[in-house]
């Protein structure tokens, strides 16, 4: 039994269509609303989901439901988290959100809120894939994440504990840290390896593209999620700026060790440098 | 039916072994042998290997044979080659490899041959792991994978015949090429990932490890070659230095290009870069 008699998820993409499918899974009874920004992603979520109520208007979708989940790219969420809070809003509305980026995007969307009956916590389930879309959103996406949850000081106790079991009854371990926590961790385990699979991408096929045919799996495991949607990803991105740029500086020196390691054809070091990240590497558990 | 009687397996690590499983489910009434340089692996492979002829000398595992493959890191090739040279050999002996790198492997084992019955022609199945040694080979290893075969102006045009169908009995789609060509294509598509996932493990985790219990399938995917044998990988290397430096360079110089872009925080700049890896790396059909 969900403690949300109502849950809004706005903007049915890969990640928002696939709560839509864990929540129905997972929280029998509660009502499941969707908005969408255009008419045929609204009717796309009827077709889809003939249980859930889909509609572009944002009063509809807010009006009377105990949580509201923003899932379209982080750029995006402000303007629709300001819109939602000039509509009648339930005494007990939670907003959160799934975005890669959580300082900025706390520091804007928290204040939006005060001087109204809700409040905003920022989540970040670690889930996703390099697809995109509501055609390809799956039930199990969310199944064993980490969810990444940022309460800061004005957030209640009663608001935090409903959004760790929120997200404990759809299938995530929950980790709590400070926003500029989460924005530092997420920087070296999730946006650093983007950027440095799409500069392998880059590097690799910009030249001759028939290299491609060559290609074996240390390729296409390497480069998989520069396949990833380039507006969602330049908006992480400039979002979390300083420590993606603090992350790609770290890259960088080491590149430029490898590089002189080569130039100076230093196998011993060269041996170290690899032994170094093949220890670290091994610290990850094998699936 | 094989054209080869006999096959000599030479080191039998994660690629050696999965050719000793191959070839005993493929070819079945050829001959295998295998030489190990250390006794506890000559008994490893004649506990998993009842069939298999597995000794320690070069000598007794050449003699006879009509194909042998140098399954050994690359820098340590050259050495068994010359002593393989200096035995009693087949008239009708090719000796190949399936080393990362052609051109130094085969200019330094062409030779080796020269005043010989033998001769050596280079090839590369791209196939491999993250892990290494015999209790990890796969008797499906180089199923449908690609193999690179590197002829050079001396090989005759029977035993380029002989290997090509060697491998194609195995399960590869056998392509043709230069090593100089296969160099420069292996360095793109194989050995800068391999420098990149190394790159990405070093600059997300030497700090701080504990960024890893938040991490989910980008960053695993990324960074799992680096988990690869780092001595094996110091050789190839090397032994490709200058294409190896060449596509780091421009990895480098893309890196220079997209940390601009977010220090002048220009979005459309980022996204034209983005969507110009997306398009690059959606040319990969999905598997």
């Amino acid at each position: 039994m969900s403690s949300e008699r109502s849950i809004a998820i706005f903007s049915p993409g890969l990640l928002g269509g696939s709560l839509v499918k864990t929540i129905l899974q997972r929280l029998p009874g509660v009502e499941v609303r969707v908005w969408a920004r255009r008419e045929e992603a609204v009717e796309e979520v009827r077709r889809e989901f003939p249980s859930v109520i889909a509609s572009s208007s944002i009063a509809d979708s807010i009006r009377g439901v105990s949580l509201a989940v923003l899932c379209m790219p982080v750029q995006h969420m402000q303007d629709v988290a300001r819109q939602m809070a000039a509509c009648d809003l339930s005494d007990d509305l939670i907003v959160t959100d799934v975005g890669s980026v959580k300082g900025s995007v706390v520091a804007e969307l928290e204040p939006v809120f005060d001087g109204t009956k809700a409040c905003f916590i920022g989540s970040h389930p670690m889930a996703g894939s390099q697809r995109t879309g509501l055609a390809h959103a799956r039930g199990d996406l969310f199944y064993q994440s980490a969810c990444l949850v940022t309460p800061t000081e004005k957030t209640k106790r009663e608001d935090h504990d409903r959004i760790r079991s929120f997200w404990i009854k759809l299938g995530c371990r929950v980790r709590e840290m400070t926003p500029q926590k989460h924005d530092h961790c997420v920087a070296r385990i999730s946006h650093l390896p983007h950027a440095m699979a799409v500069l392998t991408t880059l590097a690799a096929l910009s030249d001759d593209t028939s290299v491609l045919d060559n290609s074996a799996g240390g390729f296409r495991d390497t480069t998989r999620i520069a396949g990833g949607d380039p507006a969602m990803w330049a908006g992480i991105f400039l979002h979390n700026r300083d420590e993606v740029i603090a992350a790609l500086q770290d890259a960088s020196a080491r590149m430029t060790e490898l590089l002189e390691m080569l130039q100076s054809m230093d196998e011993e070091a060269l041996r170290r440098f690899l032994t170094q990240a093949k220890a670290l590497r091994d610290l990850l558990p094998a699936v």
